[in-house]
């Protein structure tokens, strides 16, 4: 352990390796808390050269490598196992920006840099870079890209994977494959970066990326809207993108109880309608172009949903201060759920067709078993992704509700799969849904992924005890 | 091999189990007539499950399979190789629509389903899908995504490996992977889809697929643009996306003599403008409201660019017939070249800043070592992709230039590689670039793609002697 740790001062030098308790106590931690593991050291390279030749004085030791990023993860993906022998990797340093190139629309940046600050290069150069997320602030590049990290942008742009046009990766050999190309197209063998996307550090660590840029958006139309059930909602979204294409951004379904929390937990938020609705939706139409007449396209849609019985109200935001306050009523649900106290959530996804139905079937499978549950429903629809949490209104019913998880668990996710869905929707398995996945993940599929990480990790000592 | 024929009639019957000299030759030839190999069997199933059986009683006697879809390809990836034991596996019966499903955006279609019927499935069902290819009558959906195809709409839509969620795979071991989820998020390990999606049929054969489907497309205009060089039509182009954002759905290059060998050798074709002019660019918007202003925001545009002295001319087509009249001469450059003879083709791509540079770098590289070469450039540099034709004008000349066509491709192809590009851009590898690839790839690289190859494909059975 002493020999460890010497080598790895001498790669990065003493500042950079940490080996004390309380030191290393913010890297062995999920950010929920969650999550609590044991390392030999953190270590923190700041070049490609030195967490390649960290990833072979490991390997050369057999001791596992935790990657880790902006620690923002929400399965327990970045923190180190309880048992077993490991280095946390620290990517926090890797922050060059190797190139912008406004004519190719791309951008190569170190794992390091924040999702924010490419954000802010992309605005600089006047593009745009669409992923968005709570915690961009910190939230770094290459635990985006190792998450395959999704948002409120996904709609119209697609998730991290589609953001990517090209990966440098240390291999769990220590090798450094240069796949930093900024094409468009490019058949010329087998698409590895896609491994390493959503890979979870369990295949290699991600150490720079060339990201796609786009024309920023110049104008957007947002409202609020309140619809009777969510397979109106879905009604309306089809009829939108037909009318309004891919200037539909965001499409976000709220259901009532979640936007109560946020009326009762969150100072200055306000309910758009006069009237308590079942169910509403955040809408956002985005152009590039300056002049857009998105509030008229917007008014004409609705029209003929209000007529056809699929949209009940509507406010429209006149200002950008009403925008952004109907934007907060979706942003602060999760403060709001957090608020009120402790639930079991899920991050699920169904295809856009079959939301409806699993919001139905979801609520009476539980009410049957647990009556009087706590239904907060919210999220993505557009990309059929519900974020659903559930919890019993009084707090001591809660207790033994919650000691439950895993039976509630199985009611939800069982439903899921059994309309084609997924567990695990943007969030990634981690530490967390590890176990589950097995479930009701196919034998075949399983088989693969383990085929592939015994190519590429044979010694297993990428990320132990994740995903797989 | 009397056994295997016996045993491959008992899967398929013995109408789709051929052995016939006369009845395999189609098969075995591509459609170019470049290749020309050997099979014991072409065969014909027309169920995932009768695709399994095949691949395993070849697997049990250690021949190859070779997957076949529309043979329309340009690298001979789907003729079997001229020495070795193989069958060709067709999937041209596999055509079952297995769904359609309007709210979630997708289609699920077997591998046999021509591109053209998707297209029209997409239609009859108010929705668009966007890959569109000149061969879209006869290639097939299994080749489209185990080439990963590209064609004139990537630019806003992507290559055909972004238009699909969901895969049925019949793996080299005879398994059956159903990864047909048409999900838009899911993040529950790696992504296996994409291991198959450009793999040429060497790691599994694609059977069945979910295709993501858009709103239609209502309205479109098209200019033909005269600009002094080819950085000015990259300028062009930023200038076009910074103000219209993803309605730029094709932004084409055509050099001076494309449009010369079209204007010669194709009926009807006219000069769009009252001169001769260095360069062109055709531009398409597309827009999927039917009164957005399109001919109003192209103006505006162009306007600024000609200011710019970006754009010498420009010719907006005023009606259907003129737009197609435009869309002609671009479509009709591989027919012209044709008709002028033999050439030597390039289809490379390169970063988009980098297109001036390439086309300047090459031409000076080539004409120092062959004056008089006539260099044929044009192609999608929306993408970054250029279609790069090099002959001799006089018919005596070209035999001899024709016959050094690897020290041509290697000055292309290094100049390429040097600007960070790909010299297989939407074709693939094939048999025709298998060798040249291993002049620019990294060992790291090759070993990943090895690595793989042998993990799901430990007897090397799937379509050998191709990509790798």
């Amino acid at each position: 352990m002493e020999a460890l740790q010497a080598a790895l001062v001498e790669i990065v030098g003493s500042d950079h390796v940490l080996c004390g308790e309380q030191e290393m106590a913010p890297y062995l931690t999920d950010w929920r808390g969650r999550y609590h593991g044991h390392a030999l050291a953190v270590v923190r390279p700041a070049t490609v050269e030195a967490v390649a030749a960290v990833v072979r004085i490991c390997v050369q030791a057999g001791v596992a490598v935790v990657p880790q990023g902006g620690n923002t993860g929400l399965c327990g993906g970045a923190t180190p196992l309880e048992t077993g022998r490991s280095v946390v990797l620290c990517l926090g340093r890797m922050r060059q920006v190797r190139a912008l190139d406004a004519d190719n629309n791309t951008l190569c940046v170190e794992a390091g840099v924040t999702l924010a600050e490419v954000q802010m290069m992309a605005q600089a150069a006047d593009r745009f870079f669409p992923l968005a997320l709570a915690s961009e602030g910190s939230c770094q590049i290459g635990g985006n890209l190792s998450t395959n990290a999704g948002g409120v942008q996904v709609l119209r742009y697609g998730n991290m994977r589609d953001l990517v046009l090209g990966l440098e990766v240390v291999l769990p050999d220590g090798r450094i494959w240069d796949g930093l190309r900024g094409l468009r197209k490019d058949n010329t063998g087998y698409d590895l970066k896609h491994l390493f996307v959503g890979a979870e550090g369990t295949l290699g660590i991600i150490t720079a990326a060339v990201l796609k840029l786009f024309p920023p958006l110049r104008r957007r139309a947002t409202a609020w809207l309140a619809v009777p059930d969510p397979a109106a909602a879905v009604a309306v979204l089809s009829r939108l993108r037909g009318g309004c294409g891919d200037r539909v951004s965001a499409f976000e379904l709220v259901g009532r109880p979640a936007l109560e929390l946020v009326l009762e937990h969150i100072e200055g938020a306000r309910d758009p309608m006069s009237g308590p609705q079942p169910w509403y939706v955040l809408v956002e139409l985005s152009d590039t172009h300056e002049q857009a007449p998105l509030e008229a396209l917007l008014e004409q849609t609705l029209e003929v949903a209000m007529e056809q019985g699929e949209v009940l109200d509507a406010a429209i935001a006149t200002s950008l201060a009403q925008a952004e306050a109907l934007w907060a009523l979706r942003e602060n649900i999760s403060e709001a759920q957090r608020l009120e106290g402790i639930s079991i959530k899920h991050d699920v996804a169904v295809p856009v067709s079959r939301i409806a139905e699993f919001l139905a079937c979801a609520g009476e499978r539980l009410r049957r078993a647990w009556p009087e549950v706590r239904i907060v429903a919210f999220g993505h629809i557009g990309d059929g992704n519900l974020h659903y949490n559930l919890s019993k209104p009084e707090s001591s019913a809660n207790e033994a509700f919650i000691a439950r998880t895993a039976e509630v668990n199985a009611v939800v996710h069982d439903l899921v799969h059994a309309l084609g869905g997924s567990i695990s929707a943007e969030h990634g398995l981690g530490q967390l849904k590890r176990e589950e996945i097995r479930r009701y993940k196919s034998e075949v599929e399983l088989d693969l992924m383990r085929s592939i990480k015994q190519a590429l990790d044979p010694a297993g000592l990428m990320n132990p005890g994740k995903v797989l």
